[in-house]
Protein backbone atom coordinates (compact mmCIF):
# COMPACT_ATOMS: atom_id res chain seq x y z
CA UNK A 1 0.00 0.00 0.00
CA UNK A 2 1.01 3.73 -0.50
CA UNK A 3 1.67 6.19 1.86
CA UNK A 4 0.83 9.34 0.69
CA UNK A 5 1.28 12.99 2.82
CA UNK A 6 0.09 15.64 2.07
CA UNK A 7 -1.35 19.14 3.57
CA UNK A 8 -3.96 21.22 2.64
CA UNK A 9 -4.37 23.96 0.65
CA UNK A 10 -0.88 22.85 -0.94
CA UNK A 11 0.34 21.65 -4.49
CA UNK A 12 -0.10 18.13 -2.84
CA UNK A 13 -4.19 18.43 -3.99
CA UNK A 14 -2.90 17.61 -7.31
CA UNK A 15 -1.29 14.11 -6.62
CA UNK A 16 -4.29 13.25 -4.24
CA UNK A 17 -6.42 13.51 -6.72
CA UNK A 18 -4.28 11.73 -9.46
CA UNK A 19 -4.00 8.83 -6.93
CA UNK A 20 -8.23 8.81 -5.69
CA UNK A 21 -8.75 9.32 -9.78
CA UNK A 22 -6.30 6.29 -10.32
CA UNK A 23 -7.89 3.94 -8.10
CA UNK A 24 -4.60 3.42 -6.14
CA UNK A 25 -4.42 1.67 -2.57
CA UNK A 26 -3.08 4.09 -0.65
CA UNK A 27 -3.65 6.18 2.75
CA UNK A 28 -3.28 9.77 2.90
CA UNK A 29 -1.66 11.25 6.12
CA UNK A 30 -1.88 14.70 6.78
CA UNK A 31 1.13 17.20 7.34
CA UNK A 32 0.27 19.95 9.66
CA UNK A 33 1.91 22.78 8.50
CA UNK A 34 0.34 25.00 11.52
CA UNK A 35 2.29 22.79 13.62
CA UNK A 36 5.53 23.27 11.54
CA UNK A 37 5.20 19.09 11.20
CA UNK A 38 6.84 19.63 7.79
CA UNK A 39 10.12 20.78 9.60
CA UNK A 40 10.08 17.32 12.21
CA UNK A 41 12.63 14.63 12.86
CA UNK A 42 10.12 12.51 12.35
CA UNK A 43 9.49 13.99 8.55
CA UNK A 44 12.50 14.88 7.48
CA UNK A 45 13.25 12.16 7.52
CA UNK A 46 10.61 11.04 5.17
CA UNK A 47 11.30 13.91 3.44
CA UNK A 48 14.16 15.75 4.04
CA UNK A 49 13.19 18.73 1.60
CA UNK A 50 10.83 19.30 4.46
CA UNK A 51 7.74 20.17 2.00
CA UNK A 52 4.80 18.43 0.67
CA UNK A 53 4.13 15.87 -1.58
CA UNK A 54 5.38 12.87 -0.51
CA UNK A 55 4.89 9.29 -1.29
CA UNK A 56 6.45 6.00 0.34
CA UNK A 57 6.38 2.91 -2.32
CA UNK A 58 7.26 -0.61 -1.72
CA UNK A 59 10.68 0.63 -3.71
CA UNK A 60 11.40 3.61 -1.28
CA UNK A 61 10.45 7.18 -1.18
CA UNK A 62 9.05 9.92 -4.15
CA UNK A 63 8.40 13.79 -3.93
CA UNK A 64 7.98 16.58 -6.51
CA UNK A 65 4.93 16.78 -8.10
CA UNK A 66 5.57 16.03 -11.48
CA UNK A 67 7.19 13.33 -10.42
CA UNK A 68 4.56 11.87 -8.61
CA UNK A 69 1.66 12.78 -10.81
CA UNK A 70 3.96 10.64 -14.26
CA UNK A 71 4.45 7.82 -11.46
CA UNK A 72 0.79 7.46 -10.44
CA UNK A 73 -0.20 7.64 -14.29
CA UNK A 74 2.14 4.96 -15.17
CA UNK A 75 1.72 2.27 -12.46
CA UNK A 76 -1.97 2.70 -13.06
CA UNK A 77 -2.68 2.58 -17.03
CA UNK A 78 -5.40 1.63 -17.40
CA UNK A 79 -6.87 4.97 -15.40
CA UNK A 80 -5.73 6.86 -18.53
CA UNK A 81 -4.27 9.64 -16.71
CA UNK A 82 -1.20 10.46 -19.05
CA UNK A 83 -0.91 9.86 -22.66
CA UNK A 84 1.51 7.24 -22.03
CA UNK A 85 1.49 5.79 -25.47
CA UNK A 86 2.90 8.91 -26.92
CA UNK A 87 6.14 10.28 -26.11
CA UNK A 88 5.58 13.84 -27.81
CA UNK A 89 2.15 13.90 -25.91
CA UNK A 90 4.00 12.86 -22.56
CA UNK A 91 6.80 15.71 -23.38
CA UNK A 92 3.95 18.33 -23.61
CA UNK A 93 2.52 16.90 -20.29
CA UNK A 94 5.82 16.89 -18.76
CA UNK A 95 6.88 20.40 -20.37
CA UNK A 96 3.28 21.96 -18.69
CA UNK A 97 3.60 20.23 -15.65
CA UNK A 98 7.03 21.87 -15.15
CA UNK A 99 6.34 25.40 -15.59
CA UNK A 100 3.58 25.18 -13.29
CA UNK A 101 6.66 23.31 -11.01
CA UNK A 102 8.85 25.51 -11.87
CA UNK A 103 7.49 28.91 -12.97
CA UNK A 104 3.68 29.44 -11.55
CA UNK A 105 3.79 28.15 -8.25
CA UNK A 106 7.44 29.97 -7.70
CA UNK A 107 5.67 33.05 -8.20
CA UNK A 108 3.25 32.52 -6.22
CA UNK A 109 5.50 31.03 -3.36
CA UNK A 110 6.84 34.77 -3.52
CA UNK A 111 3.81 35.95 -1.40
CA UNK A 112 3.72 33.59 1.91
CA UNK A 113 7.70 32.52 1.78
CA UNK A 114 9.23 35.30 0.28
CA UNK A 115 11.59 34.94 3.20
CA UNK A 116 13.06 31.66 1.39
CA UNK A 117 14.77 34.38 -1.33
CA UNK A 118 15.61 37.39 0.83
CA UNK A 119 15.98 37.86 4.53
CA UNK A 120 15.47 41.62 4.17
CA UNK A 121 11.18 42.53 6.02
CA UNK A 122 11.22 45.28 3.07
CA UNK A 123 12.47 43.23 0.41
CA UNK A 124 9.74 40.36 0.99
CA UNK A 125 7.17 43.07 0.95
CA UNK A 126 8.32 43.85 -2.68
CA UNK A 127 7.76 40.21 -3.70
CA UNK A 128 4.55 39.81 -2.52
CA UNK A 129 3.15 43.08 -4.06
CA UNK A 130 4.62 41.70 -7.13
CA UNK A 131 2.61 38.42 -6.79
CA UNK A 132 -0.37 39.44 -8.39
CA UNK A 133 1.39 40.72 -11.69
CA UNK A 134 3.73 37.86 -11.90
CA UNK A 135 0.86 35.15 -11.43
CA UNK A 136 -1.17 36.81 -13.72
CA UNK A 137 1.48 37.08 -16.30
CA UNK A 138 1.36 33.37 -15.80
CA UNK A 139 -2.36 32.59 -16.25
CA UNK A 140 -2.56 34.80 -19.30
CA UNK A 141 0.30 32.69 -20.75
CA UNK A 142 -1.35 29.41 -19.87
CA UNK A 143 -4.75 30.75 -21.38
CA UNK A 144 -3.54 31.98 -24.87
CA UNK A 145 -0.83 29.79 -25.44
CA UNK A 146 -0.81 26.88 -23.50
CA UNK A 147 -4.19 25.63 -22.67
CA UNK A 148 -5.62 23.35 -25.42
CA UNK A 149 -9.31 22.52 -24.46
CA UNK A 150 -11.47 20.97 -23.49
CA UNK A 151 -8.27 19.79 -21.70
CA UNK A 152 -4.79 21.39 -20.71
CA UNK A 153 -3.33 18.81 -23.61
CA UNK A 154 -6.97 19.13 -25.56
CA UNK A 155 -9.80 16.25 -26.22
CA UNK A 156 -7.33 14.13 -23.32
CA UNK A 157 -8.02 14.28 -19.67
CA UNK A 158 -4.74 13.71 -17.77
CA UNK A 159 -2.60 14.93 -14.71
CA UNK A 160 -2.13 18.16 -16.21
CA UNK A 161 -5.92 19.14 -15.30
CA UNK A 162 -5.21 18.26 -11.61
CA UNK A 163 -2.05 19.98 -11.22
CA UNK A 164 -3.57 23.43 -13.00
CA UNK A 165 -6.86 22.44 -11.33
CA UNK A 166 -4.49 22.58 -7.62
CA UNK A 167 -2.57 26.26 -8.97
CA UNK A 168 -5.54 27.99 -10.39
CA UNK A 169 -7.68 27.61 -7.18
CA UNK A 170 -4.78 30.00 -5.38
CA UNK A 171 -6.02 32.91 -7.70
CA UNK A 172 -8.13 34.78 -5.68
CA UNK A 173 -5.81 34.62 -2.71
CA UNK A 174 -2.84 36.21 -4.71
CA UNK A 175 -5.62 38.55 -5.77
CA UNK A 176 -5.84 37.64 -9.60
CA UNK A 177 -9.26 38.23 -10.75
CA UNK A 178 -9.64 34.21 -12.67
CA UNK A 179 -12.49 35.88 -15.17
CA UNK A 180 -9.34 37.12 -17.21
CA UNK A 181 -8.74 33.21 -17.97
CA UNK A 182 -12.30 32.55 -19.17
CA UNK A 183 -10.68 28.99 -20.25
CA UNK A 184 -8.92 28.62 -17.08
CA UNK A 185 -12.03 29.77 -14.88
CA UNK A 186 -14.53 26.98 -17.10
CA UNK A 187 -11.84 24.43 -16.51
CA UNK A 188 -11.42 24.84 -12.47
CA UNK A 189 -15.23 24.74 -12.20
CA UNK A 190 -16.03 21.50 -14.24
CA UNK A 191 -13.06 20.07 -12.21
CA UNK A 192 -14.57 20.81 -9.00
CA UNK A 193 -17.72 19.88 -10.23
CA UNK A 194 -16.14 16.15 -10.10
CA UNK A 195 -17.16 13.50 -7.88
CA UNK A 196 -13.58 12.49 -7.17
CA UNK A 197 -12.19 15.86 -6.90
CA UNK A 198 -14.93 16.73 -4.64
CA UNK A 199 -14.43 13.49 -2.63
CA UNK A 200 -10.55 14.65 -2.15
CA UNK A 201 -11.09 17.74 -1.29
CA UNK A 202 -13.65 16.66 1.53
CA UNK A 203 -11.47 14.49 2.60
CA UNK A 204 -8.68 17.16 3.08
CA UNK A 205 -11.20 19.32 5.12
CA UNK A 206 -12.36 16.54 7.21
CA UNK A 207 -9.13 14.94 8.26
CA UNK B 1 14.98 16.71 -38.19
CA UNK B 2 15.16 18.59 -34.59
CA UNK B 3 15.86 22.06 -34.15
CA UNK B 4 17.19 23.14 -30.66
CA UNK B 5 17.16 26.55 -29.40
CA UNK B 6 19.97 27.11 -26.41
CA UNK B 7 21.92 30.22 -25.13
CA UNK B 8 25.38 29.34 -24.00
CA UNK B 9 25.59 29.33 -20.12
CA UNK B 10 21.85 28.46 -19.40
CA UNK B 11 19.99 25.12 -18.67
CA UNK B 12 19.98 24.57 -22.51
CA UNK B 13 22.95 22.89 -21.77
CA UNK B 14 21.66 19.97 -20.15
CA UNK B 15 19.55 19.07 -23.38
CA UNK B 16 22.21 19.76 -25.54
CA UNK B 17 24.31 16.97 -24.30
CA UNK B 18 21.59 14.67 -23.90
CA UNK B 19 20.62 15.49 -27.99
CA UNK B 20 24.59 14.71 -28.73
CA UNK B 21 24.77 12.00 -26.46
CA UNK B 22 21.49 10.21 -28.10
CA UNK B 23 23.14 10.78 -31.55
CA UNK B 24 19.76 12.71 -32.72
CA UNK B 25 19.16 14.06 -35.80
CA UNK B 26 19.28 18.14 -34.61
CA UNK B 27 20.88 21.38 -35.41
CA UNK B 28 21.38 23.77 -32.73
CA UNK B 29 20.63 27.32 -32.82
CA UNK B 30 22.02 30.20 -30.64
CA UNK B 31 20.01 32.54 -29.56
CA UNK B 32 21.89 35.97 -28.26
CA UNK B 33 20.57 36.79 -25.07
CA UNK B 34 23.17 40.07 -25.24
CA UNK B 35 20.90 41.04 -28.48
CA UNK B 36 17.46 40.15 -26.33
CA UNK B 37 16.91 37.65 -29.55
CA UNK B 38 14.55 35.35 -26.62
CA UNK B 39 12.09 37.99 -27.15
CA UNK B 40 11.83 39.08 -30.52
CA UNK B 41 8.53 38.25 -32.47
CA UNK B 42 10.98 35.61 -34.53
CA UNK B 43 11.45 33.87 -31.12
CA UNK B 44 8.75 34.01 -29.24
CA UNK B 45 6.49 32.40 -31.97
CA UNK B 46 8.83 29.73 -31.32
CA UNK B 47 8.88 29.64 -27.32
CA UNK B 48 6.03 32.55 -26.11
CA UNK B 49 8.10 32.03 -22.50
CA UNK B 50 11.00 33.52 -23.94
CA UNK B 51 13.03 31.29 -23.01
CA UNK B 52 15.52 28.50 -23.49
CA UNK B 53 15.71 25.04 -24.33
CA UNK B 54 12.88 25.13 -27.60
CA UNK B 55 13.07 22.08 -29.35
CA UNK B 56 11.14 21.74 -32.78
CA UNK B 57 9.84 18.29 -33.63
CA UNK B 58 7.92 17.08 -36.25
CA UNK B 59 5.13 17.25 -34.09
CA UNK B 60 5.48 20.35 -33.20
CA UNK B 61 7.39 22.40 -30.21
CA UNK B 62 8.65 21.54 -26.94
CA UNK B 63 9.81 23.33 -24.16
CA UNK B 64 11.08 22.83 -20.86
CA UNK B 65 14.37 21.24 -20.15
CA UNK B 66 12.53 17.98 -17.65
CA UNK B 67 10.25 17.58 -20.55
CA UNK B 68 12.63 17.80 -23.35
CA UNK B 69 15.59 15.41 -21.59
CA UNK B 70 12.43 12.83 -21.13
CA UNK B 71 11.70 13.36 -24.65
CA UNK B 72 15.34 12.49 -25.81
CA UNK B 73 15.89 9.61 -24.09
CA UNK B 74 11.90 7.97 -24.42
CA UNK B 75 12.97 8.69 -28.56
CA UNK B 76 16.62 7.44 -28.46
CA UNK B 77 16.19 4.40 -26.65
CA UNK B 78 19.29 2.74 -27.63
CA UNK B 79 21.30 5.60 -25.97
CA UNK B 80 19.89 4.37 -22.54
CA UNK B 81 19.99 8.07 -21.01
CA UNK B 82 16.96 7.04 -18.81
CA UNK B 83 15.73 4.08 -16.82
CA UNK B 84 12.53 3.86 -19.22
CA UNK B 85 11.75 0.39 -18.26
CA UNK B 86 11.03 0.88 -14.63
CA UNK B 87 8.15 3.76 -13.15
CA UNK B 88 9.99 4.17 -10.28
CA UNK B 89 12.91 4.85 -11.28
CA UNK B 90 11.86 7.22 -13.60
CA UNK B 91 10.09 8.65 -11.06
CA UNK B 92 13.41 9.30 -9.30
CA UNK B 93 15.09 10.60 -12.64
CA UNK B 94 11.67 13.36 -12.52
CA UNK B 95 11.96 14.05 -8.68
CA UNK B 96 15.85 14.99 -9.24
CA UNK B 97 15.12 16.82 -12.50
CA UNK B 98 12.38 19.00 -10.75
CA UNK B 99 14.36 19.66 -7.86
CA UNK B 100 16.79 21.16 -9.83
CA UNK B 101 14.25 23.03 -12.35
CA UNK B 102 12.08 24.15 -9.65
CA UNK B 103 14.26 24.93 -6.41
CA UNK B 104 17.62 24.71 -7.48
CA UNK B 105 17.95 27.08 -10.44
CA UNK B 106 15.22 29.16 -8.97
CA UNK B 107 17.77 29.87 -5.97
CA UNK B 108 20.54 30.36 -8.73
CA UNK B 109 18.03 32.91 -10.80
CA UNK B 110 17.78 35.10 -8.09
CA UNK B 111 21.06 36.73 -8.61
CA UNK B 112 21.03 37.54 -12.06
CA UNK B 113 16.76 37.77 -12.63
CA UNK B 114 15.57 38.99 -9.12
CA UNK B 115 13.62 42.15 -11.27
CA UNK B 116 10.99 38.82 -12.27
CA UNK B 117 10.09 38.46 -8.53
CA UNK B 118 10.10 42.68 -7.20
CA UNK B 119 10.55 45.87 -8.76
CA UNK B 120 12.26 47.27 -6.49
CA UNK B 121 16.30 47.79 -6.43
CA UNK B 122 16.62 47.58 -2.93
CA UNK B 123 14.94 44.09 -3.06
CA UNK B 124 16.54 42.88 -5.86
CA UNK B 125 20.08 43.73 -3.83
CA UNK B 126 18.81 41.22 -1.28
CA UNK B 127 17.87 38.41 -2.96
CA UNK B 128 21.11 38.31 -4.84
CA UNK B 129 22.74 38.62 -1.22
CA UNK B 130 21.01 35.63 -0.14
CA UNK B 131 22.18 33.02 -3.40
CA UNK B 132 25.08 31.92 -1.94
CA UNK B 133 23.24 30.38 1.30
CA UNK B 134 20.34 29.37 -0.96
CA UNK B 135 22.61 27.84 -3.94
CA UNK B 136 24.42 26.09 -1.09
CA UNK B 137 21.71 24.75 1.19
CA UNK B 138 20.34 23.03 -2.09
CA UNK B 139 23.71 21.63 -3.05
CA UNK B 140 24.07 20.36 0.72
CA UNK B 141 20.83 18.59 0.20
CA UNK B 142 21.90 16.98 -3.00
CA UNK B 143 25.45 15.56 -1.75
CA UNK B 144 23.95 14.39 1.28
CA UNK B 145 20.48 13.03 0.43
CA UNK B 146 20.15 13.09 -3.16
CA UNK B 147 23.28 12.12 -5.20
CA UNK B 148 23.56 7.96 -5.31
CA UNK B 149 26.67 8.18 -6.35
CA UNK B 150 28.88 6.80 -8.84
CA UNK B 151 25.43 8.86 -11.39
CA UNK B 152 22.83 10.49 -9.64
CA UNK B 153 20.90 7.49 -9.60
CA UNK B 154 23.33 5.55 -8.58
CA UNK B 155 25.18 3.24 -11.14
CA UNK B 156 22.76 3.94 -14.19
CA UNK B 157 23.99 7.22 -16.26
CA UNK B 158 21.32 9.59 -16.92
CA UNK B 159 19.95 13.06 -18.22
CA UNK B 160 19.93 13.98 -14.12
CA UNK B 161 23.63 13.79 -14.69
CA UNK B 162 23.57 16.26 -17.78
CA UNK B 163 20.94 18.62 -15.76
CA UNK B 164 23.42 18.48 -12.59
CA UNK B 165 26.69 19.20 -14.49
CA UNK B 166 24.67 22.31 -15.74
CA UNK B 167 23.44 23.79 -12.82
CA UNK B 168 26.77 22.98 -10.92
CA UNK B 169 29.04 24.68 -13.55
CA UNK B 170 27.53 27.91 -12.04
CA UNK B 171 28.53 27.41 -8.24
CA UNK B 172 31.48 29.54 -8.55
CA UNK B 173 29.32 32.25 -10.35
CA UNK B 174 27.12 32.13 -7.34
CA UNK B 175 29.90 32.58 -4.91
CA UNK B 176 29.49 29.02 -3.35
CA UNK B 177 32.43 26.65 -2.92
CA UNK B 178 32.00 23.56 -4.94
CA UNK B 179 35.12 21.65 -2.71
CA UNK B 180 32.41 21.69 -0.20
CA UNK B 181 30.12 18.77 -2.23
CA UNK B 182 33.01 16.17 -2.31
CA UNK B 183 30.52 13.97 -4.67
CA UNK B 184 28.89 16.69 -6.99
CA UNK B 185 32.29 18.20 -7.20
CA UNK B 186 34.08 15.12 -8.60
CA UNK B 187 30.92 14.03 -10.99
CA UNK B 188 31.30 17.41 -12.05
CA UNK B 189 34.86 16.98 -13.02
CA UNK B 190 34.03 13.55 -14.61
CA UNK B 191 31.36 14.82 -16.42
CA UNK B 192 33.44 17.84 -17.79
CA UNK B 193 36.17 15.19 -19.26
CA UNK B 194 33.39 13.03 -21.33
CA UNK B 195 33.79 13.54 -24.89
CA UNK B 196 30.17 14.35 -25.61
CA UNK B 197 29.97 16.76 -23.66
CA UNK B 198 33.39 18.53 -24.00
CA UNK B 199 32.24 18.27 -27.88
CA UNK B 200 29.23 20.53 -26.62
CA UNK B 201 30.99 22.91 -24.39
CA UNK B 202 33.43 23.64 -27.70
CA UNK B 203 30.18 24.03 -30.34
CA UNK B 204 28.39 26.42 -27.22
CA UNK B 205 31.40 28.46 -27.54
CA UNK B 206 32.57 27.93 -31.06
CA UNK B 207 29.29 29.17 -32.13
Amino acid sequence: MLTFYYAPNTCALASHIALEQAGADYRAVRVSFAKQEQRSPEYLRINPKGRVPALITERGILTETPAILQYVAQTHPKAALAPLDDAFEMARMNAFNSYLCATVHVAHAHRMRAYRWADEPVAQEAMKKKVPQTVGECFELIERELFSGPWVLGERYSVSDMYLFTLASWLEADSVEPSRFPQVAAHRERMRADPVVSRVLAAQAAA
